[in-house]
């Protein structure tokens, strides 16, 4: 069958989907999440594949690290699924009503967005999550991953194709694409009729190819410049905890810190400890002229440092005079998806969170928590750093929209 | 000033926006009201500067009767702004919020878009209608309206910017683009890192063109190929009087019928009657081979008459033979506006109202309500016709995007 009829198909089975009962939905992510459990073994088995590949490629740490699953990671994977299969479904949901004064009942009601193109890096928990996600919700998915995954996504697409064939779900409305080639990419593009909305996690290029290639509406996921700020007022305990822990415990990830910005009169105070600890988790480091002299193992940082995700161990330091300084860099440079103040300061705390344009503003916690999971989720289908629709970690509610449906009696203007 | 300082400043000025209090919006608003009122001749000289161009230039009737203003449309338009500047500011709202098993406090809540582009047809009312739901909901705005409205809508933002100056609100803020090339709009569409959203109104060949040209997040609306079906089990009074209403009492706007479906069993009793009624009207009729027999005074139905939003008293009319059949017709001739069903079936309303994918679905009702001053928004910026972010009218919350405020106290994972 060729692409088009495919996706024709997917787009007729949405409706289908979104008429499903929710009880058959739960009833099939509860078995799939069984079946991951059951199946870790072969799992493991075709990730290790994927992962010797993708060694021979030299592909970065931080790549491996996301392509890399094991048997903990499976069964969270695997939690993951039951938490969304448990979730209250949003669909059917009525979210405002009124009567006219004419008499008109007017009530707006969530609905399905339809069929959902995917478009994502090589992580397989994603094709679990994002695949869990479109079943609870009642829409049709398209799902194109990395194609250094795909030992691992074509294992764990037949998994749950043999799940949903056997829990009365329309398998029509599931297309894995295993080929790695441009060409059905930019096919998928032009199926603007069809496709309601396309869902690209991962770099940069990514994106500004679909961008310039598509004109299905889109939504931006995962690009994570994430800054914080130290501000003069800071805990310096909590300050070193939170920015170790931001940095390092998870560096190939968008809700990562890259760049650190520091009150110039805390910084004498700060640098030696958060230097020693830094270097000791391997951490890079790369600063600000007027912070380089407190930082004896630093290397100057460019401009193009502070425009830079890394996700890897390596961070741009820059001294900054006020919180207004402060948060001019953040609004230039962040990608608006995860920003933190350090601080203290009532005022200080607020004025950030009120000024900063992010989806996810922190005070003295770690960035890392921007997260589907984190937020009660169960999962997610990435974290949206765009405006419109969706801001922040998407799950269930952020694959719907809204339609009105009013009942008359005979009324006209 | 060159244009790309103007929009920086604009951006700038967005922040600003967020902040004002919003008892200084609504004075500024009532004053706007108030202005709109004493200045009505002066407007309406304006516009008739324009609407004598327009007749010159042989322009459609449907577009000379959008473009036409006259004291009683004055007035709804001060009301409008008048209605929007006493509606509950959505600004701050916290939508959802919860506490994480660590302790943070994460709070979901409503902020401004940030800068809109608004590029409309030669409606002046939609001048007024956006800026004042612009002041209302925080946002900068660029406008660019129809040149045929160039008179009028220079006066009114004209007057718009003297009241703003004197209620203290950033007037960097708006832009309004007076010049009619397309290469500022092109200029315009570059700007992704300073506009957060383009709202285009009208044409499809305008929305195409944005589509192509611009990788600024886009929401459609107005495009309005909307349809009525007489179901078999319809009341015929109801019927006709809703027909009536939905294809003549403004048939240039996007609500107004273009396509009527009429069940084959009950065809023969209601044609005679339509016709005489829609023909009283004005209104031409277009019809299918089946139909053709019915009415005597209709013309064949070309596969492009479905296709057609006339805007015009022109009407297609096709017979179909089940439920289902009309709903396949307009899930896929239907532009998801506005959708009705006249009927006295209680399934079958209910099963047209789950099926129809739009963003309006009626039952025993005139298409007309799809508005937001019918919906209670005071006015509107246009209506969405796609599924992400807004569908349906857009008035002050669809203007809003949402952020995570977190509060902690030294988290980390």
């Amino acid at each position: 069958m060729d692409i088009l009829t495919r996706v024709k198909e997917a787009k007729e089975a949405s409706f289908e989907m979104a008429a499903l009962s929710d009880t058959l939905r739960t009833r099939a992510l509860l078995k799939l999440a069984d079946e991951l459990e059951k199946q870790s073994d072969r799992i493991l088995k075709a990730n290790a594949q994927d992962v010797v590949c993708a060694k021979e490629k030299k592909l970065s740490n931080a790549f491996v690290e996301r392509l890399t699953l094991n048997p903990a990671k499976i069964v969270a994977m695997a939690e993951g699924v039951t938490t969304i299969a448990k979730l209250t479904s949003p669909i059917g949901e009525v979210v405002s009503g009124f009567v006219h004064e004419n008499g008109m009942k007017i009530e707006q009601v969530r609905v399905p967005l339809g069929t959902l193109l995917m478009i994502y890096e090589s992580r397989p928990n994603v094709t679990i999550d994002a695949l869990a996600l479109a079943i609870k919700s009642g829409n049709s998915m398209i799902l194109r991953g990395g194609s250094d995954a795909l030992h691992t996504n074509t294992l764990l697409f037949t998994l749950f194709t043999e799940i949903i064939t056997s829990s009365g779900i329309p398998n029509g409305a599931f297309i894995f694409i295993d080929s790695p080639e441009r060409e059905i990419l930019d096919t998928l593009l032009t199926f603007h009729d069809y496709i309601d909305v396309v869902i690209p996690r991962g770099g940069k290029s990514l994106k500004s190819y679909i961008l310039e290639h598509s004109t299905i509406p889109m939504i931006e996921t995962g690009s994570g410049l994430c800054h914080t700020y130290i501000d003069k007022s800071a805990d310096i305990k909590k300050a070193l905890k939170i920015i170790i822990n931001a940095k390092t415990q998870r560096p190939g990830v968008c809700n990562a810190m890259e760049t650190l910005l520091i009150h110039s009169e805390i910084l004498p105070e700060i640098a030696i400890n958060l230097e020693a600890h830094l270097m000791e988790k391997g951490v890079e480091l790369r600063v600000c002229q007027n912070a380089l002299p407190y930082f004896p193992s630093a290397s100057l940082a460019t401009h193009e440092d502070f425009m830079t995700e890394y996700l890897e161990l390596i961070l741009s330091i820059k001294s900054v005079s006020t919180l207004q300084e402060a948060i001019a860099h953040i609004n230039f440079y962040g990608s608006k998806h995860s920003e933190a103040i350090i601080t203290e300061d009532y005022s200080h705390a607020e004025y950030f969170l009120d000024r900063v344009d992010a989806s996810c503003v922190y005070v003295n916690a770690s960035t890392r928590f921007t997260d589907g999971s984190e937020f009660g989720f169960g999962g997610e289908i990435g974290i949206s750093t765009q405006k419109l629709h969706a801001r922040g970690p998407m799950g269930l509610r952020e694959l719907t929209t809204l339609k009105y449906k009013i009942r008359g009696n005979g009324q006209i203007r």
